[in-house]
């Protein structure tokens, strides 16, 4: 590293290849068939997760087994389903159940669906999922985030108090069309799509729709009848205080001294993981509390709203119910794709979350094919969209549940309260099942998530504020746009300007490493060496052009100053690029003509196969010169010292 | 390097810290201030090419000088003007403006405003962009493509037959709004917008453009009065074999005629770069000659279409003309949007070509606001969008240009044409302005670069060929939309699925590379290295996550077959991973949880500044533990080699 030696300052003509012979040629790698090339790309973005791996080299039989597994999970685990995990799946499933029955009647009033369409959506789905699904530890049905975001859009079209029958129809239809585009993004294998949503976004979201649906449940809380139908702030605060005429103050007590209760052992669970099963049937107790507190002093007739009648009986059929021409047609499959990926960002992210507690695998396209299937079926028996719910699904995991069994327990307990038990819900008061719902929703805002988004990353806070910002002062729908789109600009972003680094070498080593980062880190003068931290694609070539002659103005000018020997060597370390495009080859084309016009010489270090097969396709490696492709930096800064020491000895002769 | 020996099966929990004093430590870099932090950002999107770097240090008199420099490029060179370099300027500027009038008139007929309308844009614009813009080399005017999609869009909206006078009022709102934000993306340095339409995307586009371009042309050529305003192949083509009634063999035979010599006169210019003012001149003495033969045959009166009466005069003042309200307003304003940014991407693609030809630096953001001054001027003197043209400053830099003095010329000859010579115009068969006009869209068809393209990256001739037909089969909008989705699927896609590699040790080096391209690397059983290439953020997180247990299961698999002892470190090397986000790091939280489980041990190797700083943000690098971050991968295999080791000793004992 012969860093003080002199250098001359003339043009330098000799090749690298006449002086040094070297130790490691870089190999122009033999080419590719292009259906090979296309085709192994498209193979990363579809099945990167290799599925049909376990299929080879398997018998015809072997492979008819493992291809009705493939479709059916439920054979993976049912021939050795014993008994104690029955016991487990039991008790895991009417704990459940217990929580779901009064979120269900809750959560379809947030959707704008009469309860008991609710209750149906905890009774068909899960059994689907329990046959198609891989998480053993999900709990199915209908949630907070989903059905406010369906209650919100099918409102923009239908109203649900003046023509309830319709709007009943709108959201199957929307239920329909959500089943079908969650089948096909898992059967065409997009389930990349939902990647597009960033961790920090969804935080923000959650949080944000949270405190929406629990602003909403002050309509059931302070029993207020004339109720805005926007879901913001301040639409919301203005609709609260200008009917305080019609606050009941026995349902404000009831709703705030079971809302107290629900937290005070929502509190104790997470804080005694032993004690978790007393949250979880608080919110049963509090209903069955409340209920018979209203029967017994017949509150309703002093004004407390309760649920009221409930139809007996199982799902009826709604296949005939959809509209499938037309502006709501065209309406219900723009709800059902925008809920549908809510739902399936929402119930993937809860699969994988367990399946690494528990280690075992699950793929996130087949997840997806079993929500859409579920949903699917759940549109023709009177459900809407269902998915994996948070609060429950921890809750089945704390229970100690085995398998998907436990979903078919809780259909079952569905069941039974849809034949027979419906009736007792009748003086249930609106109040409570507002309470429940607070307490469940209060979860999803995450302030430690968004401490650490911050923390790490501003911009991925800006994301998160956002989404936040978004729903809690406009709508669900304007958050979650603002939510994807910042996304979309940090990536888009990170694309167009990607790192450079100039490099030096670490003292005593042969290692080279970002200046910026290791300020000890030189290199001999008469030399550059910068780094390339990205592909180089159309949207960045530009960028690296300019900003490697931007180092080399900067390099050029602190010599001037201190009177240095020029650059007469630019080393461009391709390590980090993957691939290059042809705006990336012109760039450099670019590159080597500026530079050649300044006397300088160009060379390039450890280029990948791709980007070496593509320099040499263009015609520039055999313009450039094969020997000025060096297989590490260390080996270029050798070459091109001894040629810089060369040249000053032959100046001297 | 120990390759051979035996490692054990056990687990190893000795620490790397313990066992290795390590030579390199890999410190977490001091904290940035929030600001700096997301300041730095936001500067290299914004002022990479640090455009106020010139005025540091310098004296307030010099401060202002060179402000008035920056926004006055002009005041670089009139100070050094000379008399010799005035000669070459006029003489290329006279060139160009022999080019230029015959052009303008037919370009005008495309963007279907009168053809004086064309005459003027020559005028106003080039004085404009002579005072603002930096290239010495560009020809400003009206071009072809910009001019077919000026009149695509605005037919639209408004037909410049039933209504010439709006039309044109229209067509002048557009002009409006491209300056507006031309002049906005310049101020607001978003130039980079236009880096997200591809080399390849623009490549199919501009031949699509050119032959759509052409194909209009028969219209002139064949004299037909009853033409589409479509501009896709087919409807042009039924239009033209449905109207063969109106063909008129007078018009067919001149055009023809001109075109053969047009064409050439061109191949000659190209094959002898010293006969090029033979291709320079050849449209003008077209049009002196063939409105000689009319005039003199009167072959007018036999059906053959002139240009007819050109109104004399400079331009009139339109500012009082524009919609400024209303959906024309609105209309006018997505015209703009759109055909600012085309006409941008190629004037500024222009101006880089030949400042890199001749050695000097074009400002992108500078010149945006030199093309939006130069539209805004137009606008309200009665010329429509004006950009660089290929063709003629090409001319222009053959013919010698030294400065944009040429454009000044130019416009002076304009002018005079305006003022006394339009009369001359009348008697110009229509034909022979299409027959200008198809000789030098020609050029545009770029098929050697359609060829490298499809040699070095078939996605990008995806691109190259979806526009191309987008234009050809339906229409320059529906080209464009094209071009741009597929170019950021493309950005997306190398998002979503960055490039990973399992390295191995080069023999006889430290150096460690990616196993497939070199397949002789190797490395000692028990360990695996992965290297990540891109910035790991949400759109990619979950994937990479997937993707390192992917290469474990794999090498697991073989391991097995083997009988080989089990991989018990994972090392990721991170040296390309210039940053990271929340997501990224819940994923390497999840793989650590997944991979100890399995009682492997993870280590990273080489993290960049951002990336440890986050990491330890994040409290992920305390829970690692630091000595877990090696500065090398070889200092990691180093290291973990002598933990396996020590641990088969152990079993030993």
């Amino acid at each position: 590293m012969a860093q003080n030696e002199e250098h001359g300052n003339g043009t330098t003509n000799g090749s690298a290849a006449e002086i040094v012979p070297l130790v490691h040629k870089v190999e122009v790698p033999p080419k590719r068939n292009v259906f090979k090339e296309v085709g192994s790309g498209l193979w990363e973005l579809f099945f990167h997760d290799a599925p049909v791996d376990q299929f080879k080299g398997q018998s015809r039989r072997k492979k008819g087994l493992l291809g009705l597994k493939f479709i059916f999970p439920i054979l993976d685990w049912i021939t050795t389903y014993t008994p104690k995990m029955l016991l487990a799946d039991t008790i895991a499933g009417c704990t459940i159940a217990s929580l779901a029955i009064p979120q269900d009647l809750g959560y379809a009033r947030l959707a704008g669906v009469p309860p008991v369409n609710g209750l149906y959506s905890s009774f068909v789905p899960p059994l689907v999922y329990a046959a198609f699904g891989s998480s053993r530890d999900i709990a199915i049905g209908p949630v907070a985030v989903v059905s406010l975001l369906l209650g919100t859009l099918l409102k923009q079209e239908i109203s649900p108090t003046d023509d309830p029958e319709n709007y009943l129809k709108f959201a199957f239809t929307a239920t329909f069309f959500c089943g079908i585009f969650q089948t096909g993004l898992g059967v065409f294998r997009l389930g990349f799509v939902t990647e597009f949503l960033s961790h920090a976004a969804i935080v923000g979201f959650m949080a944000g729709a949270a405190i929406t649906i629990a602003l909403q449940q002050l309509k059931g809380l302070l029993n207020i009848t004339h109720f805005t139908t926007d879901t913001d702030f301040i639409s919301v605060m203005k609709s609260v205080f200008s009917n305080i005429d019609e606050w009941n103050w026995r349902s404000i007590v009831i709703g705030l001294a079971f809302l107290g209760f629900l937290i005070v052992t929502k509190i104790v669970g997470q804080k005694k993981k032993k004690l978790f099963w007393i949250s979880a049937i608080a919110p049963l107790t509090s209903v069955i509390l409340s209920t018979l507190f209203v029967f017994i002093t017949r509150a309703d007739k002093h004004g407390v709203k309760i649920v009221g009648h409930i139809k007996k009986g199982i799902n009826p059929i709604s296949a005939n119910q959809f509209f499938l021409s037309g502006s709501l047609a065209a309406a219900g499959a723009k709800v059902g794709l925008i809920s549908a990926l809510i739902a399936l960002t929402e119930g993937v992210a809860i699969g994988r979350t367990f399946a690494a507690l528990r280690d075992y695998h699950i793929d996130g396209n087949k997840e997806m094919i079993a929500f859409g299937v579920m949903n699917l079926c759940g549109s023709v028996t009177s459900c809407y969209v269902a998915t994996g719910s948070f609060s429950r699904s921890a809750v089945n995991y704390n229970a100690g549940v085995c398998t998907a069994m436990s979903n078919v327990v809780m259909s079952i307990v569905v069941l039974v309260t849809l034949l027979v038990l419906t009736p007792l819900f009748k003086y249930t008061p609106n109040a409570i099942l507002s309470a429940i719902i607070i307490s469940a929703v209060i979860s999803l805002i995450d302030g430690r998530a968004a401490w650490m988004i911050w923390k790490i990353d501003k911009f991925d806070f800006l994301a998160c504020l956002g989404a936040f910002v978004g729903v809690f002062f406009v709508s669900v729908e304007i958050g979650l746009l603002i939510a994807v789109c910042i996304s979309f600009v940090k990536i888009l972003f990170n694309v167009t300007r990607p790192h450079t680094a100039r490099l030096g070498n670490i003292p005593g080593t042969s290692v080279y490493r970002n200046v910026t980062q290791y300020p000890n880190a030189t290199l001999p003068s008469g030399i550059l060496a910068i780094r390339v931290d990205a592909a180089i694609y159309f949207s960045n070539s530009n960028y690296i052009h300019d900003k490697i002659l931007h180092y080399l103005e900067e390099e050029t000018q602190k010599l001037v100053k201190s009177n240095g020997a020029p650059i007469q060597y630019v080393i461009v370390d391709l390590t980090p690029v993957t691939n290059i495009d042809t705006s990336g080859i012109i760039a450099f084309e670019e590159l080597e003509k500026t530079l050649k016009r300044k006397n300088i010489q160009l060379a390039f270090a450890n280029p990948g196969a791709l980007v070496i097969t593509k320099l040499d396709d263009s015609k520039f490696l055999a313009h450039l010169g094969s020997e000025w492709l060096f297989f590490t930096v260390s080996e270029a800064i050798q070459v091109c010292t001894m040629l810089l020491n060369q040249s000053a000895a032959e100046r001297q002769v």
